[in-house]
């Protein structure tokens, strides 16, 4: 029986581009992946950073512009790594060209644009790339919620902080650019903190927010806190901020539930710490785990246990899982229906801190 | 010369009783203090158990009724550790007869009490037992904040996670019963957040809050969240919890400024994390500091560099600085002035979270 | 029925009878004590701080000759808090004089001197201040092993890490001169790392060590290592020194056995790190255990759960215990049977590190 | 110009040929390689998995006889991943042939093997994959040392801990078996510590060791422990066990020098602890590094800073440098000389353990 074969065209050719291109290139050494994958086209707007990325990466060809190349008839699958004001017509040229489609978070600048896209990529195969779902850590912390170990939840408190934009002199590249990027922290972090929410601990239903910009005559916001309260009960407290002295990027989550308690940090991204409150009470404490197997996801895909994966490893997961579902006609998740949930979410934030009201969010 | 001697009356027989009876025998250890104390009166409802405890700590004689004793002509100064809703008569009965007064914190049921509270004591010394302003990792983070190594702050990031009340069926205790607490974790965990929060960063202009009770039936909420916006600009985020499952008292806070970064957590309270940001950025990383000396608040009293400290001597120095400020004239912190202080944001607390509204603190 | 009083001198007026005065004084605040304790005498060569130190810590006499003080009629218990030279002969005198007799670790300068201490006191209760056995967390960790929670042992390591010696230029106070202190580190620090191995590990069968001098022109080691062999056929490796910069009082151990592992840290004294290798592997981790109850040893004698004790307490809880124990008529450990136990592993110590062979340790 | 093609062949089909191959494709993916590599032949014993494992990885060819393999023309780099009874015969054989030799550690069964081989490399490049001493955090410890800011060394204090040994039924493959590894800790474990131990703090002169083995009819040790004494005057101590209940893979150091100190965790090992003892005191403590950037090593070459990198990542960098000191004819550190050193320090661990005396280590 022979594989299918799947034509890549990657839009990008930043650091996403990078991280991607790596991706589709390690997933067959680790996984079993039912697909073979072409490099054919990598597209971005300097050829020759293209060429060279292209020569490194091992790209077949170079285009520089994205119109055409979503339309190829040679293209299966196109990957949108562009700045975020760019996912929505390129992500909707591509589903309608009948591409699979996978797209960076944020998927859009707005709700409005990712309800256009998920309309769009009705019927094709779509994947966002929160990649941090595929932590291995994160994705055994939602495990263990699936398997009731926390019980009720009663507290969800994430925090999403850097430092790198601290600097007012910094220059305005699309990520802290407005038009570009729709947002500064709300778009580039809290949708990573909102995805992670929704996956692990299920609707929120409303919020009240606030934001604030710390750089003078910077257009994004530099910081953005909001509370939260999840369809389950739970209180959830948020904060994303580029002015946080000392933190690298530090993505942590801690939730407290009846039955346990568990923390995450991407900073130490192979550990998770899980608390079970039905130990005695003598020798109850926050277990460190090493989330390197055995018996962790991913693990027997990676190294051994105790030899600690990195950033690039949650790519190649998230791929790895993408293809497996798509080879199965199965629904994969977060595809553009979850990446429009985080958006509408990301909105209420916005609209709470211009307002000072409470805003709900409409059930999905 | 001969030293003055100071009589005490100690109203209250339980937990935070034993805490105050320890500092009154201990401070004398471990200071120079510049007064003989003599405890006088332990004031309490239970005669079997007061007598007990009397025994115990040393204290002269018992007394049952706490209106007689603050009027005493042989009682210099009046310690009230009472319920909440007893603070203000007999605090303000102490000092309508001219006693020096100390007070457990929250210092009142609510922002009106305490203005009467503080309005009667003008002209008495009077403390506020906010006792954590004395842990000397805390007193160090302030020195480090007064003497400009933090800069400009942006963020103020505080959390009192508890969990002792996740229980259902646990008995409505006074600190469990609005008419008594005024309020649960408001009045009890925020109360020591708030009033950290101004010490170290200043007044808070504005909060929007939520408050939520999980436990059945029970009159006070289980948890409160709130963001703020402080005078300097900062951006603050508060969380108090009675259900923070494998949180046995992580009273905790974290500061980010343009300088460096400060983060502290009372459940490994010998400890203060510190970054300075002007360190090379190779080596620049969160310094894990042993605050026991040398250099440290408090180190040269206590016993020696890496030789830990507990909880009761926060007790012990608060009442040391108090006595010293005494003895000089000068006025003491956190006074009765600084208590109010703190009821007037928890008020606008809980009408945030009553409103959904923002809430904006009055200058002080 | 009246309770006994015991009327207690204690000799030595530096650090530790500080810390012995407050366990005196403290103990009946915390522990439902048998006996009545009299401060009786204080006893030092330096008669201005002397009166000073009785007036502070309320010792009723002073004295300067202990010669006299161990045979008072009016002392009914002796606790030696001199430099490591005089334990013998003070200790000695005061169990031929029929007192309760305490001592400062390490009992004596070399095992010939302890063996004569333990024969001499034959018949008379004592106590060897080995304080850290009353860390609560070490406490519990004995009950863990005791428990059977650790299986078989395989690897019991400990090291004793200091700085304050690093400088050359130290006076040559008592614990830097051989005459006085007996030996350097091993004295100090090293007696501390061996009562607390034999007492949670076992008898040790023989040792192969290392000692060394950094500083010029120093009498005593300033750091000690040794591998050693336990009876229950665990490997043991131990190091002591006041040359580990960046470590105030690093007093740690960690023990791994077929169901489990354990680890403490005497800097962060209020926890113990716990693996229990029976939970299933995909959530095995070491345990952050803070052993401040409930279900502690001590913990209900202090504060509340979660609420820090400190240094003092470990010699609080000593003298609670012995004090028990004399009451009951039964045998206190670490008595000075168990200090001559320490001495013969430390002169093996110092024997090996002199011949560089493997030395056996007579059975006990 | 054109780059010259180096066409390498693997001797190796088990963990560590994947760790390998993983190197071998990914060199060119972060670092500006000057060959391009191909790879050429897979060579293992296994046929079945062989033609599996060469299809994954990219190998062009298989073949079952090594012998064969390194004296083939159109090979010019054989890297031998053999177990390691067979490192000698392969290495030697494809030194003769002139090929570059890459081999796997320890480098031999025992010194005289490596002699053998150190010898029959003169003249060919040649690297041994102690793939440690390229963790960004571990070189730039090296770094830190070699600039002076730990002055003179005091302590070295080094542990290898793991766990996967301690069931008594585990097969005997080869790692466990003297025959094809040599010895079990000390070959596996130990070299690691030495070859870090000898890059980081020069020469040893000396060492007092013990090994033990717990399984029942195992014949190679379980564990490994030894003080050492450097020639830089600092004290030395080592452990190296596989029976250290909760330890998947703690490969940990820890350096103290009169300057400040140095710690390191593998499982950990983005992360570098760093003391500056030119601090102030009361500012003075543990700087908790996150080894991603800026200013590290390797930084630039992976993703960015604060994002995690991994295992994997130690081998792709030891072969980066290797490639650009081969093209510049430079000595690539550790080669087969350095290789032998360890196996030299290996040998006497071995006597000292047997003969129970202190063991001299010949000089380099």
């Amino acid at each position: 029986m022979t594989r299918r074969t799947l034509r890549i065209a990657l839009l990008g050719q930043g650091f996403m581009g990078r991280a991607h291109s790596n991706a589709f290139l390690q997933v067959e050494h680790f996984f079993d992946v039912p697909f073979d994958l072409e490099l054919r086209v990598l597209c971005g707007r300097d050829p020759e950073r293209l060429a060279r990325m292209a020569a490194t990466w091992g790209w077949q060809e170079t285009a520089t512009d994205w119109r055409r190349v979503v339309e190829r008839p040679d293209i299966d699958l196109v990957d949108v790594a562009l700045p975020n004001a760019l996912h929505a017509e390129a992500a909707i040229a591509a589903a309608r060209a009948g591409k699979i489609v996978l797209c960076e978070k944020p998927l859009a600048l707005n709700a409005a644009e990712s309800a256009r896209m998920a309309e769009a990529a009705r019927g094709v195969p779509t994947m966002v790339w929160f990649n941090y779902r595929r932590v291995p850590a994160v994705a055994f912390a939602h495990r263990l919620i699936e398997q009731g170990r926390l019980g009720r939840i009663y507290h969800y408190r994430a925090v999403y902080l850097q430092q790198w934009a601290m600097r007012e002199d910094l220059p305005a590249t699309w990520k802290l650019t407005r038009k570009q990027a729709g947002s500064g922290v709300v778009a580039d972090l809290a949708s990573h903190l909102i995805d992670l929410a929704l996956w692990l601990n299920g609707p929120i239903r409303e919020v009240a927010a606030m934001t604030h910009t710390f750089a003078v005559g910077r257009d994004v916001e530099d910081a953005g806190l909001f509370l939260a309260r999840f369809e389950n009960g739970s209180l959830g407290s948020f904060e994303a901020t580029r002015f946080a002295t000392g933190c690298r990027n530090r993505n942590a989550f801690e939730i407290h539930g009846s039955r346990g308690m568990l923390a995450f940090n991407l900073e130490d991204m192979n550990r998770l710490r899980f608390l079970d409150a039905s130990d005695p009470e003598d020798v109850q404490g926050a277990r460190d785990l090493l989330v390197t197997g055995p018996g962790h996801p991913y693990a027997e895909h990676f190294w051994k246990p105790g030899h600690i994966v990195g950033y690039e490893h949650t790519f190649i997961a998230a791929l790895a899982d993408f293809l497996v579902a798509l080879s199965r006609g199965e629904r994969f998740r977060p595809d553009f229906e979850d990446g429009h949930r985080v958006q509408v979410v990301l909105d209420a934030v916005e609209r709470s801190a211009a307002s000072g009201q409470w805003v709900r969010i409409p059930a999905g």
